[in-house]
């Protein structure tokens, strides 16, 4: 979980007491790292033969830069009739969780809008997105049946898990861009906590305001800071540190993770 | 894959030669065995506030003997604020697959019906019923906005991969069964591959029309039968293979099984 925040630890945990510092990521970028996250999504249409009774169906999708999904769909598939005689629907994109996890403790978006064909102008680029997320497209992309549609986003619910929940609309949804870092989060925390360890319980005892904490844990990374999870005399809190720039590569999110340390005036772990 | 069938092959590949003896399951008994192998769906519902504008979100769920999948939900979501003003809904259900699959190769289903909350005197079934399922549901199901909904399926639409789909009458989904073998399917073809492979071969060339058949291998079981896939010169085939009696166990699998090499005058391979 890249995207965990205060609200978590404090829904799990009353004793808590978060430290958060600096820029966070807003709920709209939020939102779009997780629909930036999959390429697979449940469609939800109005049926054309029984006066718009919601109907659901699995769709792959490809994200372009504003956040609208480009689908590609075949004519002969009950969500292809339904958006011919009705553009309304609404594409839901869920966090990929690990078996025996709550559904419920996971993120999911609702992209609510209208579809529309692709312009043949636009079919080229349009087609390249979706193949480039769903190569098992390029199957089916050419048969004559398949045709390229586009979601105009124009509201967006996201839900964060239990309690975090927020609506987005669609100008904020296209203005926001997913966390370039999200991709590389797990590898950067593995190496923080596999070779820092030390590191970071160094900022838990100094910036943390926890001077005899036992156990710092990286448990979230973005683009602008580094979340860790402290565990001390007095129960768990944790602490948000904002990095001195966005980062977006595993480069740069160590070298920011180090100035950190270094402006602690902590000493960083030996070794790579 | 313990549904695969005749039709996959042909459409994987046109020198198939498929042998289908006995009885299948269903598209209905496919289908109910697919809901019934997951506990987590998309909800499509209409929105209140925008002229039943469709809206997905997710919806953990269990399933009862009708195939009726009962929900519990926040009167605080958005779907159920929906479903309040609009009973109209579907619920998606997706097989789960293996990273990398082409999604669209998946089996889904549709539950095409109208949601109403659990009367009074079902509480006690219908919660225990989803806790079952979704044991996760213990930390919210009493709490005081959560609310049992059951979905009265009228209609449902499966999608069993490319190119096998069917409409389902709610009474024909009700009355069908989940394959009571699925559970157990993979166990099963890992045994008779692993332990049985000239037992399997022996079949191929007696049963599957295939004397100079190289490999067969057991891909797919059910309660009705089992299913090898042949490689020979002359490429590809498929046998289909009736069980003399309906199996719901590993172990009435592995009788019904060998029961098979005998009636071929096969030599089961040794060891257990």
């Amino acid at each position: 979980m890249t995207t965990a925040g205060a609200h978590d630890v404090k829904a799990r945990s009353p004793q808590a007491r978060p430290v958060v510092r600096g820029r966070q990521l807003s709920d709209a970028e939020r939102a779009r790292t997780l629909a930036a996250s999959t390429t697979i999504a449940a469609l939800a249409t109005a049926t054309l033969d029984h006066h718009a009774h919601p109907f659901a169906s699995v769709a792959p999708f490809g994200i372009d830069r504003r956040g609208w999904p480009v689908l590609c769909l075949s004519a002969l598939a009950e969500h292809s009739r339904n958006l011919v005689a009705d553009p309304r629907a609404s594409l839901l994109v869920a966090e990929a969780l690990s078996p025996g996890t709550d559904p419920l403790a996971g993120g999911r978006v609702t992209l609510v809008g209208r579809a529309a064909r692709v312009g043949d102008d636009e079919v080229p680029a349009a087609r390249a997105l979706h193949l480039a997320a769903n190569p098992h497209a390029a199957a089916y992309v050419d048969y004559g049946d398949f045709r390229l549609w586009r979601l105009e986003v124009e509201r967006v619910r996201w839900v964060g898990g239990y309690g975090r929940m927020a609506w987005i609309d669609g100008h904020e949804w296209s203005a926001a861009e997913p966390d370039p870092l999200a991709p590389h989060a797990e590898a950067v925390l593995a190496h923080l906590n596999g070779d820092h360890a030390k590191a970071c319980l160094a900022l838990a005892h100094t910036v943390g305001l926890r001077p005899n904490a036992f156990v710092a844990t990286a448990v979230g990374v973005d683009r602008y800071g580094l979340e860790l999870a402290i565990s001390g005399p007095g129960g768990p809190s944790w602490l948000r540190l904002p990095f001195d720039a966005e980062v977006a590569t595993i480069e740069q999110a160590q070298s920011a993770a180090a100035a950190l340390v270094d402006s602690a005036g902590g000493v960083p772990d030996g070794g790579p």
